[in-house]
């Protein structure tokens, strides 16, 4: 009988190397976990819409027609997923990381929030209604390894 | 027949006027809306867990108690509620109004996003899931009465 | 005890007076049911995001705008109703028509069509979807009728 | 672990080879992808009731019968699809395409409209109800390869 | 504060007074219950299509008509009930009761079965996905009075 | 890319070789389909409770405690299933098959009924919730083999 | 405007006045709530089955019959409430009050617990999907008003 | 043409090897059945939260994060099962064993309890909503048998 294989989305921050290192994490203990993700190369990001569908002259229409395409992506991968990660990071605002976690729990999708505690007040919110909060990636894959495995970091 | 009475929940920013705003224009408008909101003395918002149900120690947990007690109210108010207003302002992070804003799409409510255009970046996510996106609180009430009785402001 | 009032959406066509037909008829025979339908002036739906939240340049986002408004309108009452009346006229493509079909027909809604029939072939996959399918305006009537008294017609 | 497959539903006109041009895209670009569609013989199509079911005098139940056995297809891979992708031509009414992107819709299916900017105007509530507007069906295939793998078109 | 107003439908045999003897016991009792029904004039229900939209030729499609114009009324009272109670009573084969209740139980409404005992082999299926079966109609009075009163007869 | 895999539940009369029949057809016509039943050796099915969990004084229990476990089956099935083929024959009431298309129906499964021309104003109502009737067993496969290949017997 | 009533269900122990506390302190602070609850007189709790289906023989059917009387009255209260309390006792099991915890939860329900501290172990799962966990009835109160009023305690 | 794989996940009482005793008759039965649980070590399920993700200095806040990593396993290994079965044992008061029955209950999932007679009464509500209850964890793998294959024991 073949195993569960355990979908987690990785929603948030896109500019430090958190993805990488609960991925290498998962690698190296062997988890059955996919990964998935928001597109995370800024620059293509930003040019989902235009550089597909066409430009645009208004800045306003260009991340508009840019966040439609990045929410095919987004809200599959969310709806795919048994447990969302979502990273909050010190540089700009992420309110589509909140947005994620917002959505994920009204899907009843178990959100495991990142962060450090300079934000607790601000995300008290979010992290209520997340399952876990972890201060470090290398925290998250010892969640999904014992939620997975049942094994506790030695 | 009786006619049908809106609720407009009404999320985000709690240090400017903004409600008051649309529920005058409500008012002067004589919509049928009925507003609803989190609690936004900021203080007892605060106090909302340590206040009803005893002290915590520590910041993480006192948040967390309170967190808790807000989002019976604020969850169970968005689930009744037919269209969700979200206000984006210029202090503090406001995770928790994309929050809202992500849940409220995920159940298929239809969210209005309410900010500057500063923010049209960084909140492109959210205001893409959003029905309509407006500058002024006045925009939102001229909204309302355009979807409750079809009169477009002279 | 208080009688069911049933809530009747009537989609479709905005330029032939089915819908004050609809309403005579329920007038007439007295019936507990309440209309609502989308914005019926065709100019103000056009202008319903630029009206209320400002100016467009292009063509298509004035539209897209002028949409978002309107589905605030159509999803919430569709979604209130009890029975889902699609009124298709020989003007015009009327997808917004169809849009509605399907959209009610994935809530469970009962969708009644109305329409001439030249449109069967055209139609068919909506009629199929329907629980009925009426020819005029009066028989809309007796079809609500007879679904809230049990009464046909003499 | 394995990759995700994507399931595209291309719904709308059968009487051009827009179908072919996404699929040989998808192929070219070596996308995870698998297509489904409805049944695009025509007249297959069109017999699909009493060619199964036997013969029906009347057109309009004939029509009925076929649209039922159509719709045990459409509609259980309208569910299984992750996208829907639906085409608007120059010609008929294909009112059927707009009911597949309302019913798409009201699931919470990512819908992509694909159609010319002379129907713009027709198609507003479709096209704000989707998640992109593409004009061509390459474009499409460069929205399927951005959401799928993050690259944008050369 | 009001007093919750229950939704009972009644489904099932339209030949005997069991609707009447639970209506007479709802009222000697006095209970907060407001009871739907479907069309229970035999003639009315068999004609429900061709004396609201017109004519058919072959009795499938006549009764075809008719059975998606009593669904209007059925499915829509179902899905707004609390209760609902399927009589199965000695005459014809009264598959739409069973469809009702199977109908109700994927919605997770409560249902009670009534019939006599020579129908319990034949309805265990029915009878197990039920809350209640009951063997008279004062029978499921007292069960709604103990439901609603929490009152047990004397 | 691997094809798409179909699960037919097939409900309904045990005391005929229809499922043989259609299983037939569709090895025959080499189609993508995994066919699932309610477990049709009468006896067994019977015995379903007390054969497992022990023996019942009460005949009425006993049926509960083998419908009870013959529903763990049954309702599995049915919500895995793409289509649920529910065929009624002149023997026994076969209630539990009318319930089955009630559930299925509720669910949103497509329907096919299968059964004689002189249940049809018995089955109106089902019928009516189907998405197609057929006379014989042969008339399932030719649909089933349309739906999935989009082609009609020769 | 007409305030919104709150539906609060009171679920779990039934041998100490816990209810009638917090009915007193609801109707001291004037909150819009309506309470409802199981039937809490355990002996006619006991009979619901017998006392209306009619006599049983053995325990475990008589205690079934009667279950699932019950179950038409609690599950209903509770689709129908806003928010769920449920009190733990030192007496009994009350494996009830848990089973609707986590019936309540699953349908997203704002779930408030009610019990000493010394289940905080054995309660940890349940008190973990609640939204707050109280020590007496009189912090419910406090909890309700903070949640309807936006005031806390002096 | 793949056989179904039924997953089935095991809740409650962590104490005994009735776990074992089911995999093993699964086993022997050679059935194609894929367990799951939560995780069964006592000392590493207590300190999921505070053995991942950091120490506590309160017992109450150490159960919640523990409770909530636990929750990520539990609630994402219920949703995926097909069957759930609950066993209540003798020792502690198993809460969280009813709270599982009662959320998967409210998922429509079958639910099977496993316990001896003496809990009967006290289990009454839990027994009643699921679809069997056995004795013996050997009776849990004759229905499993019976459910997938259709055999009943020798």
């Amino acid at each position: 009988m073949a195993e569960k294989s355990w979908n987690v989305y990785l929603s948030g921050e896109i500019h430090s190397d958190w993805r990488e290192r609960i991925e290498a994490g998962i690698r190296e203990a062997q988890l059955p976990v996919q990964t998935s993700a928001p597109v995370t190369d800024h620059a293509a990001s930003d040019d989902a819409g235009t550089g597909t569908l066409g430009e645009e002259d208004e800045g306003f229409w260009r991340d508009h027609k840019g966040a439609g395409v990045n929410a095919i992506r987004t809200q599959t991968l969310i709806r795919d997923s048994d447990v969302v990660v979502v990273r909050f990071g010190d540089k700009y605002r992420q309110w589509n990381a909140a947005f994620d976690a917002g959505f994920a729990a009204a899907l009843g999708k178990p959100v495991v929030t990142l962060h450090d505690g300079e934000f607790d007040h601000a995300l008290k919110e979010v992290d209520r209604a997340a399952f876990a909060t972890a201060r470090t990636a290398e925290q998250v894959v010892d969640v999904l390894r014992y939620v997975i495995e049942g094994k506790l970091p030695a």
